[in-house]
């Protein structure tokens, strides 16, 4: 297989091998229903306790809060839909840069009588204070805004935020699938200043596919997405994927254990990166606010996005333009759109996202191709226009 | 690990090696997105597209029609809320021997409006046209019966069901997930009688846990339960789960081509199973019903069944006392009580699932061990009554 130079961690991780090594006895001999009351049924209970008891340490909160579900789409849904579920509809206020499996299903719920508010965001991408405070004299029954932004990177302070929205009573969710393994995730600080809930997902840190959390504190009643036989406490029915459970724990717990070493090898990497971003004459976009230590998120003017990526690809290298999971959509990002990026600049948008194996060779290789890939495409440009 | 002899293959089955294997590539380097517009998200597409026309060839569907989830709990709350989603509250008629993943999103219609009505089963766990005709003339928007029983195996006429339920309208589904890789089951045909919509899953049929889907007739329109970034057209959001969904495709393939051979391997295997058991005084549960080949479904009077599963565990063999999927609950089978079994009797229920490695050998086996422990019980009943 050609194996370009994977530059794409913020889409999906490769999963660790050693991940895999501790999924495999659930994808052979160990292939119970953890419902079932024998030895195989025994054995993959087992199995998803420890992976809860895993995961919550993590993210320090207790194991009775872990809802596991297929995924970080999954627990927004079922935190917007099934919150609303049980309240009278009211407000609903999400920040403007929210990934869309909060947009959407926020949106969902006008259907049902909800009003949807957006809460504007700065030109670093961060939810200033004052229109929060906007929002929040609306008094929302629920808010979200994401711990780290999944284009940018940029990092939100949520544990203000949520101190600021208490007065309300809201019942206030973080989605932190960019952030978990990234950068420290603590539910317990996070609850004491008034947050409710946190999504989490196993493949943005070197886990597998198929396997998130909500992460809930139990005062928040909730409607299950998905009804049946009462699995994880009667909010997520399904036969457990054991397996992918199991990847999740193991993920979870070696994301945090790399966590210091490997945030500030990152930093360093992404500083190399983007001076030599910057010398090519690129923008880099929430550059002034704090970030995930591994997102660059940039755009070189008069050049598309979308014609970089795939000449990127074409030389070997594994870049996103905008995000992955909206990449049907051909409009510009509505993260860069909300930050008041004119349109011509945003369609400009690549994103960089590093992973723990990343290394400075494959950056300088990058900046490389970069430069002969734009050199060409102003050519064409020059000679076209 | 201590290993019993696995009779429980309508709870899970073991994954094929064969699966397995076609699934690790995407567990190792094939570890893209499959939404990212570059080599590995490409191979990550490619992948599934390949899947989905495995698994719609399998049940006779176009690939359009398969809408991938995370198994079939999931699909079957897809159906049941996305379809009443989109439609004015009305009646939603379900067969009184449903899944809990159909019956308890139909209760959660109540709070939308809905009305709910069971179509009650005889004491051979079948629909009878004149029960189903009965809430027919409530004119009903949603009709889902399931194709077989995952307690019995009866099995259900569903192509004689729908197109007795064409002049009401209804959208009409029905659960195949026990039924597929066990005996033929083709969306065309069933289409062409009024099915609109049939729910699958994997590890039914020696595929991994966490893949299932919805092949569903365009004409329905569904509100998407996991919105988001609009995989799946629009109708499941989220990154897909490339592996499972690989293992899913192979299995399908894999499950249909032994289906004539194993099928009738199974019905001698299950005939032997049965004689052992009404020797030793067993009732067999709709056993004069067409069920699935591999299932029985039993009670001996006076012995409890729970009671009889743990020390057949203890001797080897791993088999189920009712239903696993809702084993935290300790009142006897819902679909037992709607058979008309007493309470008494349906306490005692175990059942057996055979799989495609089951031997005569394990049958042998089983019915000495079962012997021993219901005279072993029966011997304390005396001593202590």
């Amino acid at each position: 297989m050609f194996a370009p130079v994977y530059l794409d961690h913020n889409a999906t991780t490769p999963l660790d091998p050693r991940v895999l090594e501790g999924m495999l006895p659930y994808l052979r001999e160990q292939y119970g229903n953890a419902s079932s009351r024998h030895e195989y049924g025994r054995a993959a209970r087992r199995a998803i306790d420890e992976a809860r008891q895993r995961v919550a340490y993590a993210v320090g909160a207790h194991p009775t809060e872990v809802v596991f579900t297929s995924g970080g789409s999954e627990a927004n849904n079922l935190f917007v839909k099934g919150a609303a579920a049980c309240l009278k509809p009211g407000v609903v206020a999400i920040s403007a840069i929210e990934h869309p499996c909060v947009r959407e299903p926020a949106k969902q719920l006008r259907r049902a009588g909800w009003t949807l508010r957006e809460i504007a965001v700065d030109e670093n991408c961060r939810v200033a204070s004052a229109n929060f405070q906007a929002v929040l004299e609306e008094k929302p029954a629920l808010v979200s805004v994401m711990l780290a932004n999944n284009e940018t990177g940029v990092v939100q302070d949520i544990a203000a935020l949520a101190a600021q929205a208490k007065p309300t009573r809201a019942w206030f969710h973080t989605d932190a699938v960019q952030a978990f393994g990234r950068r420290p995730v603590d539910f317990r600080a996070l609850s004491g200043a008034g947050v409710h809930a946190l999504t989490l997902s196993a493949h943005k840190l070197g886990g597998p596919k198929g396997a998130g959390a909500l992460v809930v504190d139990k005062r928040v009643e909730l409607q299950p997405l998905i009804a049946g036989g009462g699995h994880e406490r009667g909010l997520r029915s399904g036969t457990e994927n054991v397996a992918a459970i199991v990847g999740f724990g193991l993920a979870a717990e070696l994301a945090v254990a790399r966590l210091d070493q490997n945030g500030r090898g990152l930093a360093v990497l992404r500083a190399e990166l983007e001076a030599g971003l910057v010398a090519q004459g690129a923008t880099i976009f929430g550059a002034r606010a704090e970030r995930l230590p591994n997102t660059s998120y940039f755009a070189c003017p008069g050049i598309d996005g979308e014609t970089l990526v795939g000449k990127l690809d074409r030389a070997g290298f594994a870049v996103a333009a905008g995000a992955a999971c909206s990449s049907a959509n051909p409009e510009p990002s509505h993260v860069l759109l909300a930050m008041g990026i004119p349109s011509s600049l945003a369609r400009g948008a690549v994103r960089v996202s590093l992973g723990p194996d990343s290394s400075a060779a494959q950056v300088g290789d990058f900046l490389a191709a970069l430069n002969t890939t734009i050199l060409q495409l102003r050519g064409l440009t020059a000679l076209t226009s």
